[in-house]
This record gives structure tokens, C-alpha cells and sequence, in this order.
């Protein structure tokens, strides 16, 4: 199996609620692949849908309840500690709640969280160690053993 | 704000169960980043990383409570029908379930689903209409207004 990983989609409450946020608000544009109920969104090579929670939970043949902690987070990461702060209170004017203001952490970076209108979390991280490329993507060492 | 998202962090009950999934059981070799109790792999130009889940909750200064349904997915395309049954039986193999076999479905493609050990959803595709460069990365029609 190819290391790949093409589509995150969020199961969301209400679309339009979820569109406003990402497209008017975080200024994302949806493709014009997007129709229905799908909407889809070009970040970089990875692709973000948004697809309504039921009919999310439906098609994976899964119960749609759940509550709490998602257990995941999406990471956008800066090329600066300003740029932080600056996506952070974008984000927080359109709507967004901030789950932890930005803070120097442990592992020598800075970054804060905040959730998008279903509670996902995205962090915002200034890391010195990643190098990122100019397309916006992380440069990472290659794979070796561990 | 940038459309770019650059790291997927599943927040996992046992790392070294989780580590064992994706690397010895999918094949994915980890990235040397990868240090302490986080693990990095890159999967194309978009980074999976995999954490501890009271930690993430904690990074995110959130409660790791939680359950059900995670209320997203993760989805690898296919170049064929052929290559999702392959992919979901390689998954069925090294542990995963599956959560919905595959099959045709509404939008003209066809999909399953199997789940990692936390339960979190990848569906495995194809879809005729979406075209996959050589990079593996899908290529979507440019933005436009919806």
C-alpha cells in the first residue's frame, strides 16, 4: 500500500454553516468538483471535504452518534511565530473558538488551537525544525527505521 | 489564510499497537522526525502523524473524553476497482476491520471502508471521475464560485 492519502473529509452539522466558515471566512475556495452536498477544497496536494455528519457516518456504515473528543487535529504550519498569532486571530474573527492562545511548547515550536463551527481542532504551529517547501508543504526527513 | 493543511494527527489508545498497524501491517516507514511518542510518516506532501490521545487532547488543552463516532474519514483513491478490493484485503490481514465492503455506490464509484485500531475510518476508492497524478495526489478542477 502506497504511502497516499488523498481525501480528509469532515462530517459536518450543517453544511452551510461549515462553508461559510472555511470559504468566507478562512478565504478557502471550494472546486468546482464540489456539488451536492460535497464540498471540496485544494490544500496543496491533500483535499479537505466537508459532507454532512449522518450522511458521513451512512455511507461508512457506522452509527453517526458520538460526542466529545474526535481524536484528531489538523496542523497548518507557519514560517513564523507572528504568522501564528495572525491566523490564529483570522480565525477568531470569523467565528472560530480558540482552544489554547498560542504558547511557546515543550518541543522548542509555538502554537495555539483553534476549532472550526463542529468542534474539529486545528493547530497553528511555528515549528523551527520543519523546513517548509514553497508549495506550503512540510519538508520531513526521508523514512528510516526506528 | 492560506489553503494548505500540512499534518493529520490521530490521537492513539497504544502507539506501539498503532505503529505496528500502519508500518509493519500498511507498510509505511516512519519518517526519521519521528522521536519520543510521536510518529511521523509522510504520505505525499501531507504528513500522518500518530500520538498519544491523552496527550493530543492535552496539546489541545481539551478533554480526552470521547467516544463513538470520530466524525471524519481518511480516504485513499485507487487506480481501479481491482486495487480497492487488494487494499482491503492487505487491511483485513494485518488487522483491520472492515467496516463496509465494497462496492458500488450512488456517485458512479466504488468504495469500502475498514478501520485502524482505533477505529478511525479509511475508505479506499475509486472513482472514475477524479483523475490520480503520478505522485498519487488527486487532481482536482480548479476553485470557482459555487
Amino acid at each position: 500500500m502506497k504511502p497516499q492519502l488523498n481525501i480528509i473529509t469532515l462530517g459536518v452539522t450543517s453544511l452551510q454553516r461549515s462553508l461559510q466558515f472555511y470559504s468566507d471566512g478562512l478565504g478557502w475556495r471550494p472546486s468546482s468538483a464540489s456539488q451536492g452536498d460535497i464540498v471540496f477544497f485544494k490544500l496543496g496536494t491533500v483535499v479537505l471535504a466537508l459532507y454532512p455528519r449522518e450522511k458521513l457516518a451512512e455511507d461508512a456504515r457506522v452509527s453517526p452518534f458520538g460526542q466529545g473528543f474526535s481524536g484528531f487535529t489538523l496542523a497548518y504550519n507557519t514560517t513564523s511565530k507572528e504568522e501564528v498569532d495572525e491566523i490564529l486571530k483570522l480565525a477568531e474573527s470569523v467565528g472560530a473558538t480558540i482552544a489554547k492562545q498560542a504558547e511557546n511548547v515543550f518541543w522548542g515550536g509555538y502554537s495555539g488551537y483553534f476549532t472550526d463551527p463542529d468542534g474539529y481542532l486545528w493547530e497553528v504551529a511555528w515549528n523551527p525544525f520543519f523546513e517548509l517547501s514553497e508549495d506550503g508543504s512540510l519538508v520531513l526527513p526521508s523514512p528510516e527505521s526506528l
